[in-house]
């Protein structure tokens, strides 16, 4: 049922009568399309689900686009990013037409089912700022790491899940925790590949987060380990490219202090809790989806 | 009334806990609120017009955020553009939490109310691009300059004019038409003001448009009357910066062929319909805004 939500966004992009607008956006590397699969599986295939996929999918792609241009990204998916392809500004105006289309459709759904959604898309862009501004400095705070990518990776996870269950009239509170765990751990999950992964699996080079001035969990994990010496040298790799000498004393230490096991633990942990919601609800394909997450990736 | 609009956005901004972007908003120029301005001048100041028009600004404060991105604009009003105080970057995403706050927001007021203003910045958005795709070559297209200023520019001041009418249980097309007319005409004027003004009042040096490739109407009025060698050197001129002679020569023909005497009897037609409608329906408030904005410009 997908090919349905792809149809309902180009029908929703024709509405704008912009060939051109149409054509960039075709452009857009299309993902797995997680969080309208989430909607399918939690509430079927009514017209009312297929809109509503299509209006998350619509604004998760414009957060990309959006994104790629804040991260200097220029590829995604390992396929050219729009901003690569169009330059900057385009990217930012094609974003800008792709939330307000999305956001004008969404007055279609339900109030709860808007509410939901909209409110997600306040996080995910606050969420996106502290991204950025946290990578400005080595950041050691655990708490503050794991809202912002929750505010970042999982608010509309969640918030697809959560608004699935409500048009499916389902127990919401149940879907918003599977969606929440789901998100926290595939973002964890993606920070541990940028680690492990060498450039030709990921398209780009290991260990970019940190320099990019990320300090993922790992990172942080990592140096609460060090000792003082050992934070000093951490710290003083932040934000610049390493040497292959330098990656390696990174990696020894992940290894050494046995650090991608114990995050990996807490991702599994995310997930197993997902899995075991949805054992209970007996959701056969939503507990499969949150296998496949965690299978796809190690 | 405008300080309840004030007080409003602020709660809002509150609401989002992060006082580090509450920071950063309260830095963003303020304006004359035009569309807050007209929308309690229609709609008086209940809660439900504060709220709507307290959206409105939100949104188009975002969406000049974006556009002074777009257009390299280190200033807005004479003084520091948000993007020059704190970089690209930061202008993006201040402006999707702006937005998306906004759209949160808006699914507290009525579905028309909400209905038109998110459907204007569509158009809005739309107008952004145009306006940018437009200025890469020498337009000449009347009708396309004219929809794109309605579109980037009037869209969202009929909106407002339009959803207070909603509001106050008004002829909602009639306060449209007059919000359309006014946001277009603003828009002329501000064209006009581009060539006449100089360094000093205007903030930006004279014919920027014009050097920034936008083809604004006075320029396609003048194309039309020029000889070919005439419309030869004009072209010649376009997207460059020009020496003073060059600037000469194009101020030379625009008196030569009354050419900003024909844009400005455009714009103050538009005004007049607008007026004349206000007289009709009885608001003198309305009636002194549309005088006092032809006023205050020339």
């Amino acid at each position: 049922m997908l090919e349905a939500v792809e149809r309902k966004i180009n029908q929703y992009i024709l509405t704008l009568n912009e060939p051109d607008i149409a054509a960039v956006i075709s452009n857009i590397p299309v993902g797995k399309r997680l969080r309208a699969r989430l909607m399918i599986e939690i509430a079927g295939s009514s017209l009312k689900v297929i809109k509503s996929a299509a209006v998350v999918e619509m604004i998760h792609a414009a957060s990309l686009l959006h994104d790629d241009v804040i991260d200097d990204a220029y590829t995604r998916r390992g396929v050219a990013s729009i901003n690569s392809l169009y330059g900057n500004k385009s990217a930012i105006m094609i974003g800008d037409i792709l939330y307000s289309k999305g956001f004008y459709e969404l007055l279609d759904l339900d109030k709860d089912v808007a509410k939901v959604i909209s409110k997600a898309v306040v996080e995910l862009s606050i969420g996106e700022r502290k991204d950025v501004q946290m990578s400005e400095s080595f950041n050691v705070d655990e708490d503050a790491y794991r809202l912002m990518i929750y505010q970042k990776t999982a608010a509309l996870i969640e918030a697809a899940s959560e608004a699935a269950a409500i048009i499916a009239k389902k127990d919401r509170d149940i879907y918003k925790k599977y969606g929440r765990n789901l998100g926290v751990a595939f973002q964890m999950i993606d920070d541990i590949l940028d680690i492990i992964s060498d450039e030709t699996t990921l398209g780009k080079p290991a260990l970019n987060d940190f320099k990019e001035g990320k300090t993922t969990l790992p990172y942080i994990y990592l140096y609460n380990k060090l000792d003082i010496d050992e934070q000093k040298t951490l710290k003083s790799m932040h934000k610049k490219s390493l040497s292959k000498d330098e990656q390696k004393w990174i990696l020894t230490k992940f290894k050494e202090y046995n650090i991608l096991e114990e995050s990996k633990k807490e991702a599994f942990e995310l997930v197993n809790e997902a899995i075991e919601l949805m054992q209970k609800a007996n959701e056969k394909g939503l507990e499969e989806i949150a296998i496949k997450m965690v299978d796809r990736s190690f």
